[in-house]
């Protein structure tokens, strides 16, 4: 894995610009992906992280029950696979075998990093009161990993129905907000 | 303005690519602005955005207080308004005549749209249980506004410290995902 540890200070700046990530879980032995776009920052440092994972998802029972995932972050060559994970179910599918993914141990989590993906942010849950009312777990961060050589990744940022936007060009001004 | 009526159920996919928006409130018969970049959709329809907006700033007040606001999406050619919107303060500067954005009249809330930007969505606080927490708003989106002229916005999405990605180049798969 390309990937080095990461300060978890800094982890805002890889999903404020909101790009599509796959959540791994692992329950009772058996790994899952999920893909994932409503997820927002809520604090700096410890990071939280909000997002809606929907009931209908495995990964829906599987992060309820064990309070751990890892939230990769994938770039334009994994873009099939992206969709591809989106479009079937972890209770039929072993998605890392299908889409020919390597999982990577986490150090603090059991769900494991996708080995693939630029970023990987280990996570447990840290507030479930949304949960009942709209799926919406908070996560804290509590290790990053991302490939630093990687300097303009080209994340995937979904319109929706497997539209996807590319981030490319960077703008940069000079600003007080952090 | 050259926004014409969109349709809410169609709204998610303006936000679930995380563009960099800017907030409208008014109070007071004053009008303010600030820019966000932490928030996440949280339902298709209606439409539910979740958002941070922190304690210091002056629109988060006039949001508890009037519960109404529009999310204005910017693209690219309103970057420089976009972080001096950021890096100022409405208690001190009337930021539509610093920055030279129009305000155009809403139908539904009393926040003006900016008729600057290319979509304007609307927005009453239809949940506070998380603002005490982490100042986490939860909006319904009740009227949505796209100049769909516009084909390929070029949205900014934020890095932090000034530094922007832009959104270009769009890659369309085949997928069952909504």
């Amino acid at each position: 894995m390309k990937k080095s540890a990461f300060p978890l200070a800094k982890v805002y700046g890889l999903l404020e610009t909101g790009p599509v990530v796959l959540v791994t879980t692992s329950q009772n032995g058996k790994a899952n992906i999920m893909t994932m776009s409503w997820h927002t920052m809520m604090e700096f440092e410890p990071p939280l992280i909000g997002c809606v994972i929907s009931g209908r998802n495995a990964s829906f029972d599987a992060l309820r029950a064990t309070r751990e995932c890892v939230i990769n972050i994938p770039t334009l060559d994994l873009a099939k696979q992206v969709v591809g994970i989106g479009n079937c179910s972890g209770r039929t599918v072993d998605k890392f075998a299908k889409f020919g993914l390597t999982p990577a141990a986490a150090t603090k989590v059991g769900a494991p990093l996708i080995a693939d993906c630029y970023a990987s942010l280990e996570c447990k849950v840290a507030d479930t009161r949304l949960v009942n009312r709209y799926n919406f777990f908070i996560l804290e961060v509590v290790q990053a990993w991302v490939d630093t050589a990687l300097k303009k990744p080209h994340t995937l940022h979904h319109r929706g129905n497997g539209v996807f936007v590319v981030a490319d060009e960077t703008v940069r001004l000079r600003s007080v907000m952090k």
